[in-house]
């Protein structure tokens, strides 16, 4: 094993800034799903396309360098994300509660640890039952240079399956 | 609610190849850190450097296509990662058991949840405690294309505080 012990050590970087900038550091998880210096942030304008969405930053929009940004996302029950598409892929992990992802006309039920992958392009939604007891929360990593989303009218032909 | 109902649908992707391709895709896991579809693969070659390693490649290497990858390690108990540095980020978010992370001169225990932020250049190692009672796993996610890791030598003055 390596020579170092264990040792206590502070769990905020002594940077100024908090957890912002380009340095190596751990963000704490608090054990409910919420990180220490990361703000809950508005999801987007409100529209009637969304519903019960709540996104944290974790990593990628706070001075570090890497080419993906990853956060977190919670759909409280009975909420849904808008149905969209876009030229950037989605990598996305269930981490707490269960939820579906739709891509085309295709609807999987998931939850801890799937990974589920939507290809540039294909018209996807995520969402949480309406008699959940708990909130879907899924990490969402995205390439950090990315095109904005387009809404995606519900009744359109699946470019996937057709 | 969007109007489509939840259903039962395959969970292997239907394309030839199973999970590998450039197509929207749910990977399943197995409930056990496991994933249908994804093998077991080596770390990397053999050294005294390291010990008690696995890798799964969950997104990025099976023909999608973001710029970075989306792997899972496990460090069984007694393990460790190379000591080493190289020009790119890690961004790693453990999943199981508990281990504990040194960047430069600093060490801290990580678990579930908490967000780790490698900085290009900064030497750092993963390690699980000879006496943990399960593997430490990780979620562990680096841009597609990055430069290969250097060793680092033990005894080095740390390059982060000094």
């Amino acid at each position: 094993m390596p020579p170092h012990p264990p040792t206590t050590v502070p769990t905020v970087p002594p940077e100024p800034g908090g957890s912002g900038g380009d340095y190596s550091k751990v963000i704490r998880h608090n054990g409910d799903f919420t990180w220490q210096g990361v703000p809950l942030e508005a999801y987007k304008a409100t529209t009637e396309a969304w519903c019960g969405i709540t996104r944290r930053e974790l990593s990628g929009k706070r001075g570090e360098t890497q080419c993906f940004h990853v956060r977190y996302f919670e759909i409280a029950p009975g909420g849904f994300s808008t149905l969209e598409e876009h030229d950037h892929e989605h990598v996305v992990i269930p981490l707490r509660g269960r939820g579906e992802v739709q891509f085309g006309c295709s609807i999987y039920r998931v939850g801890f640890g799937d990974v589920v992958y939507i290809a540039a392009g294909d018209p996807h939604q995520f969402r949480n039952a309406g008699d959940a007891a708990e909130p879907f929360g899924f990490l969402c990593m995205v390439n950090a240079e990315r095109d904005a989303p387009r809404p995606v009218a519900g009744a359109i032909a699946c470019t996937i399956c057709e």
